[in-house]
């Protein structure tokens, strides 16, 4: 039988994952400086719990959900994004009662969305989240979108374009609701069956339907914009005077609606503009949620965070040529000769170890020419040569790779020698 | 409605994560030196991939799995442990062709395991594992318990002991079968209906059995030790000489038989032996898996690998009070006083940011006392304070709460003046 990884995911081999630690050290310092701390939930929750926050007209909820009933009896859901399970554990723990509100919090972990396959699309993949939650401030949704500016910015990505838009308070919504009825309703028949659904429930979904998606009464359905109160008006300049503050270009595009039920007020993509880039550009999508933490028994907790795929951060640093420095290669790499130096190989392999120092040796009972070999493939900066006679005589070669020398060195100064040679 | 955490998971808090990033970073430190690269596998696999890998007769697959149809119809399962999956994928991205054998790789994240409900067992728990694939060498043993108990070691902890014994090969092994199975099948009435059917497929796990661990029996049957035959016995003792070569003291327990079926030759177990510690000593456990590769369709490739709770390692560090440095704290808190220094506070905040430095501000409208109090409480090494009248002057109070001088300093000298106070 032959087993393959599961359809829609992938493994991250050995010659990869060097780039996805990177990305993450990045995370970790970005974050370190702006003070989000990390926060790390289960890998699935309540089904109910993404039913409730995400949304039930939602295509994640009705269609694209990882859904099953533990030996508990109990339906769970594995995560497919990280704002709810936050908030959840926000109200969970009382975080509302920290004494430095709002509580800063970011996640980086895989999520799961049983998606259509297409490329650089899988059905398991890495958000990279960060979440502010307990104040309506709008300097700090100027804050979150730099910080999701920031990591990219670390890894050098520069074709970048940020858009925001307004999606106003639960009354604009209302209106807004009602006037997308009002435009739908007459002709509901020309669309899915979703959309006849979402009409009554949450006509907003139906712009987004990738069903329907060229149907010319999706242009034309009237835009939130218009339906803006005066204060969601004025708490969108503010967003917009803080970005410019902070050095952050915009666009503002009306039609950005968010495919989640949970947001208002401010949200927000971030794309990329290389040409190198696939079809989808988004890499990067949030937005403010005031009364998520209520839906869920919570007191009042404004939040406003972002999530970003590391799949699509890499493949757009790939689009601009952006790599990461070399994965350090091996200081020494120890080749014996014969079974007399088998053991005392070992044994400095472990004492260089111990010093710190990357060691590695032959595993695979070959010969010297072979293990020259792997020296030179694995990069080793040094090579320690140990045969019968230097058994005998308590001593080893070195060779340093850079410059073809070699000497004979006594094994009692040998460690001391060679972290000479090792620059860290 | 009240969400909680699933039933047996736990979300690990701001206040926790530090020490988990520590304990990761002391992992990349570890395996870097020895040469262990990173691969990262999906979280569920094919449910027939750990039914034939871990073994039908196996409490894990027998009771603990939590597996479901996904929407293509699949039975999957999330992983209950880090083996299977890597094997499958050095067998499926066809590892045993690269040039530098044996693949050594590691992996750290969630495994997943419906057991029964106690202090210090969790139903999703975190393991770092380390895999050597493709070596049949002795030595390669060694190095393997060798980097487990370096982990530990750069950790603190020092109350530990190596538990080892071998398991033999196949021939061996189907001759200590043979001796269970005449040793139990008299008797077989008074074990559980579990044991009944392990009887015949797997005697060898009856004596690992929860149920039955009490009977009489299970102390007076047949040990592996006397079945060793020359080869096992022989590889045996060459593990041996290279632990000691490795300067890592060890005993053997003819007893200890992990409970997974794919082991043979040498098995091992490390455990805190600190008086803190609770009832389950058992930190990390491992083992050789020759054949492994071959079950699933691959090519022989001998392997050896181990896996460690990181839960555990932390409360064997709790057991010895080790503790990780201390997270570093803000570089300055800005305050801000008043409508009019609002701008040019968060316009400095990002300034400051840009350039690596640790900096927060007020999000809450409040007063000077109480901003004050969140500079206290965060530990920030600087404070700067802007008010109406440093607005008109371009300059600031920059407080040093070490000695808690304050000076003047016009805007345009901040960052550098603030930077030469920062210690990275």
């Amino acid at each position: 039988m032959i087993f393959k990884v599961p359809r829609g995911t992938q493994d991250i081999l050995p010659s990869e994952t060097w780039k996805w630690q990177q990305v993450e050290k990045v995370i970790l310092e970005a974050c370190d400086v702006y003070r989000y701390k990390e926060i790390r939930t289960p890998i699935f929750e309540q089904t109910e719990l993404f039913q409730r926050l995400v949304g039930d007209t939602t295509d994640i909820v009705q269609k694209e959900m990882y859904t099953f009933t533990d030996k508990g009896d109990r339906s769970m859901t594995l995560r497919p994004e990280g704002t709810a399970p936050v908030v959840r554990s926000f109200v969970e723990h009382k975080m509302f009662g920290y004494p430095d509100q709002p509580v800063k919090l970011f996640y980086t972990g895989p999520m799961f969305r049983y998606e259509r396959q297409q490329a650089g699309r899988y059905r398991q993949f890495v958000q990279f989240g960060a979440e502010a939650i307990g104040s309506a401030d709008p300097a700090i949704d100027a804050e979150v979108i730099s910080l999701a500016l920031d990591v990219y910015k670390r890894v050098g990505l520069t074709k970048l374009k940020l858009v925001i838009n307004s999606l106003g308070d639960k009354e604009c919504r209302a209106a807004h609701k009602e006037a997308l009825v009002s435009h739908f309703n007459p002709h509901i028949d020309q669309f899915c069956p979703d959309c006849q659904t979402r009409l009554e429930k949450n006509p907003l979904r139906i712009l987004d339907c990738k069903v329907d998606s060229g149907n010319p009464l999706i242009a034309s359905a009237p835009s939130l914009a218009d339906y803006l109160n005066e204060e969601s008006a004025s708490y969108f300049e503010s967003v917009k005077s803080f970005l410019e503050d902070a050095g952050i270009d915009y666009e503002v595009d009306p039609n950005l609606v968010r495919g989640l039920d949970y947001y208002n007020h401010t949200a927000f993509e971030i794309m990329s503009t290389s040409e190198g880039f696939g079809a989808i550009t988004t890499l990067c999508g949030g937005g403010r949620y005031n009364g998520l933490a209520e839906e869920i028994g919570g007191p009042s907790a404004p939040g406003i965070g972002f999530a970003m795929s590391i799949e699509r951060l890499l493949l757009a640093m790939e689009a601009e040529s952006k790599i990461f420095a070399d994965e350090p290669t091996l200081d020494v790499y120890i080749i014996t000769l014969g079974e007399t130096a088998r053991r005392p190989g070992f044994k400095l392999l472990n004492e260089l170890r111990a010093a710190g120092i990357r060691t590695d040796l032959d595993y695979m009972d070959r010969k010297l020419k072979a293990q020259m070999k792997s020296a030179d493939r694995l990069q080793a900066r040094m090579v320690v040569i140990i045969g019968e006679d230097e058994v005998t005589e308590g001593a080893v070669q070195l060779k340093i790779m850079a410059d073809g020398t070699q000497e004979k060195v006594p094994v009692g100064e040998l460690v001391e020698k060679i972290i000479k040679n090792t620059t860290r």
